[in-house]
């Protein structure tokens, strides 16, 4: 178990799953806590037990089904309800029964909240929250306590909230967590709070939403001010603009502040594990977040290409290996020779000067023609290997293509694609069917191929971009696809540019497939 | 203009583009302009003329088609080479030629930098600043300066790092705006330098990048220090993690500072103007982004929806009409009756209460599948038509269209459309040839109504784009086309959601013509 005097708190499967759009099953639940478990946080708030059947069995199942390393497990709930008794309120017999070995019990701190939400007395607020805590700490669970509204309530009411703070403490309750519910804090103000919260001697926590922007910064303030629990997300997952991200927390906390809160090879997973979740949550990754984003150490190069190969640290904040990303260069229309054979080391070729000229006049050119390889990594290598090879090499050679879109006079819509290709001396024709011109083609040529290639089976387009490329003349603009290509564990794109859509989305394709064959270990016959 | 006192610089033309996958056409770059403009923003730096020949048109065409009501242009360039003079670098001469009223020169401000990036030494570097400073001041234009690596500079020789600022500000220079470049500060640190910066009385700006998710924090903790100019991008676009999100810092300081930045009825348009750049930069808007995404102000409510009526301000950290943003507490859309009235009223219509109420459901209905109409004033205008006549209308009915692309043995690529139409009692048929499936599409159907409707001849498709949209867990994501057509006096959107791209682009190409034939005083028959 993680060090107690500093928590990193995830809530990632509580109040990260109140994002729009995120539903999470409890098997999902699992293999979330099992990556936040790899990165080595102290404690997974695993849900409310009693008040939603999924976290109910989320806990039950845990018990069997979770073999945590380094966290333990967190049962979220509320104090009792006003006017009863804790030992009889069947939500807190819920969290007794939940077998987390602590709870963290949400409490109004917020004076109005407990008028108009709670619909209590403030003295029966405090009641509740002393009855609930001692309760399950004579029960024998550890306590922690969620201040909702705390930083709002302290501007309505500073003594009042206070006395929610004491009053935990002194009923046992070992970290009280501040939460700006709202989100609307910035840092400057909150660490003066904070500073006066560390002041009543309650062990202190903080809970930060993003609605200003500043969830981390604000995070950090407080673990300055005094607080030694922190609460976040993984990649700030939440409600409206999100939790504070927990990843860019840690990251900063551990690599710049000189905490010692995971394991520095478990930190070196961090973006593997970053990404490992979004699989999960089915959340399209955000590429610019900090640290574990696929753009957080990318840079277009050109100009500071030569100074980056003389010393990379003077160009990034942190060596990207610390969280497991890596610093990728992009071949832009900004770029130069150093930055393709910079480019060309990293994919692990080592060009000739001969090679890396005529790469360069390649990349111009066609970079001049509407192409763009920084998001295209993929077509890149393609197009490095045909200059190292000399000729233009493929797995198949296309004959001919067709598509057609039909909307017949009954309203159904038609796609169909057939494709004509020769690969391994034979001539191959194959038609398939899609929801639009490019599903069809897609399932045309793996209709194709699979039977020569098996692993094509693996291959899935997990994302499409069109842009149109100036032309000022609308349909007769130039066209640029990218796709997005997986085989479950790599992904990578591939562009086309054409006038026409179709012939540009066929280019991007056709290597899509081609990088996809490359990848599964299929040289070039 | 705006207030001089306190500059809210956007750099999002020059330093938002550096974004991965973020490509923007001169005609984008204005487009970009005069919503920034609208927000009021002080300043808008435009690129950087002379070094890249798309900006060097930006800026001459910027003398014509930009009528800005608040902002400046500035023009973003290098000092002098080492060993030249000011009066004879040709880059220098671009940025006098450029017509900004204002010069934003990047220099170094990190000894390690200067001599192996710059290579040159650490007095020739002061040279070229003063030199470079001075010449433009006394050509007249006004000259800022950003001071690049300035705090890891100041970390490595704080001294030299200072003298820069004191060069800079005694050679002329206004402002001087201390870069994180590599975005690696957080604020409690950064505060501090740049509390020693202000010493110097050289006037301080801010420049911050997102690797620690502080850039927001990181600029107000700056402004707190003592800056008085603030540079960031729309939507926090930029290299890397991006820049900091201009949008988010003008809300905090303006709505939570108290500052008076930008009008407030500009700032009311805020998140209006956010999604229409990123329907500009074709960039997949971020949901969650502070004040302006469409989930900024979204509960999941349920437990508290009373105490949300009884005071929404409970629940909210400010209200969202200040930034035009709106509380949902439902997965909804981002129309209100207010605006679908007050769009109607603009497009000439009376509404009456009834007709508002179905337009209402309607737009949410659309909206909550993929339509925006934001950027589809047209699309809008006939889905209003249709509401007050209570059925759907139009010149023409479809009975069945086809598309085919080709590319055959040959080669050749071929694209042909076939529509089978009803107007004025005619059935038509009609093939067209095109050098896409939209372009065919678009021919057949002017070949198919042109006899009947001469004036189409006029019309012409002028843009067309295309985003992807994700979709919900488990379902497949859809396409939204955005056409732009004109009749060579007025322009108008349409719009198309679908799972198939060409289904997408003939909804919004129907729609399109319709428009057309109603602008052209063609009433429905």
């Amino acid at each position: 178990m993680a060090d107690d005097r500093f928590h990193v708190y995830d809530t990632t499967l509580r109040d990260g799953a109140q994002q729009e759009g995120l539903n999470l099953t409890v098997a999902d639940k699992l293999a979330v806590a099992r990556h936040l478990d790899g990165l080595g946080v102290g404690f997974i708030e695993g849900g409310w037990p009693g008040a939603n059947p999924k976290d109910t069995e989320f806990f039950r199942l845990a018990r069997t089904e979770l073999d945590l390393k380094h966290a333990q497990l967190a049962a979220f709930g509320a104090t009792r309800r006003a006017g009863a008794k804790a030992a009889d309120d069947p939500l807190v017999a819920a969290l007794r029964e939940s077998g987390a070995p602590v709870v963290t019990l949400v409490a109004k701190s917020h004076d109005r909240h407990v008028e108009l939400a709670l619909r209590t007395t403030l003295q029966e607020n405090l009641a509740m929250i002393r009855d609930t805590v001692s309760h399950l700490r004579a029960e024998g669970q550890r306590v922690f306590l969620d201040a909702e509204h705390f930083f709002d309530g302290y501007k309505s009411n500073p003594a009042y909230a206070l006395e929610v703070l004491t009053t935990a403490a002194e009923a046992g309750a070992d970290v009280i967590a501040l939460c700006d519910t709202n989100g609307g804090m910035l840092p400057d103000e909150l660490a003066e709070i904070v500073l006066d919260a560390v002041r009543t001697s309650a062990r202190v926590g903080i809970h930060c939403h993003d609605d200003t922007g500043c969830a981390v910064a604000n995070t950090l303030a407080a673990v300055k001010a005094g607080a030694t629990h922190v609460q976040g997300c993984a990649n700030g997952y939440g409600e409206r603009s999100g939790n504070a991200n927990l990843f860019t927390v840690v990251a900063n906390l551990q690599l710049k502040r000189g905490f010692d809160l995971v394991p520095p090879d478990a930190l070196a997973e961090m973006t593997r594990i970053a990404h490992a979740i979004t699989e999960v949550t089915n959340v399209t990754p955000n590429s610019h977040a900090p640290y574990v984003g696929t753009s957080a150490f990318t840079h277009k190069a050109g100009l500071h290409a030569s100074a980056i190969k003389v010393d990379p640290n003077l160009y990034q904040h942190i060596d990207p290996a610390q969280v497991g990303n890596d610093m990728r260069m992009l071949v832009s229309d900004m770029a130069g020779r150093a930055s393709v054979e910079l480019k060309g080391r990293e994919l692990g070729y080592e060009l000739t000067p001969e090679h890396t000229k005529t790469l360069v006049a390649r990349v111009k050119d066609l970079e001049s023609r509407g192409f763009t390889f920084e998001a295209a990594d993929a077509s890149f290598e393609l197009l490095l290997r045909d200059t190292v090879a000399g000729e233009r090499r493929r797995h198949f050679e296309v004959e001919s293509w067709r598509v057609i879109v039909e909307r017949t006079k009954g309203g159904e819509l038609v796609s169909e694609a057939t494709v004509k290709l020769h690969a391994k001396g034979e001539r191959i024709v194959a038609t398939g069917e899609g929801n639009g011109p490019v599903n069809a083609l897609d399932k045309a040529v793996r209709q194709a191929l699979e039977q020569l290639y098996p692993e094509l089976a693996k291959l899935e387009l997990v994302d499409y971009k069109v842009r149109i490329l100036e032309g000022a003349h609308g349909t007769d603009a130039i066209t640029r696809v990218l796709i997005t290509s997986t085989d479950d564990t790599n992904e990578w794109a591939t562009v086309g540019v054409a006038e026409n859509i179709i012939d540009a989305s066929w280019q991007a394709l056709e290597q899509a497939v081609t990088y996809g064959l490359l990848r599964a270990g299929r040289e070039y016959p």
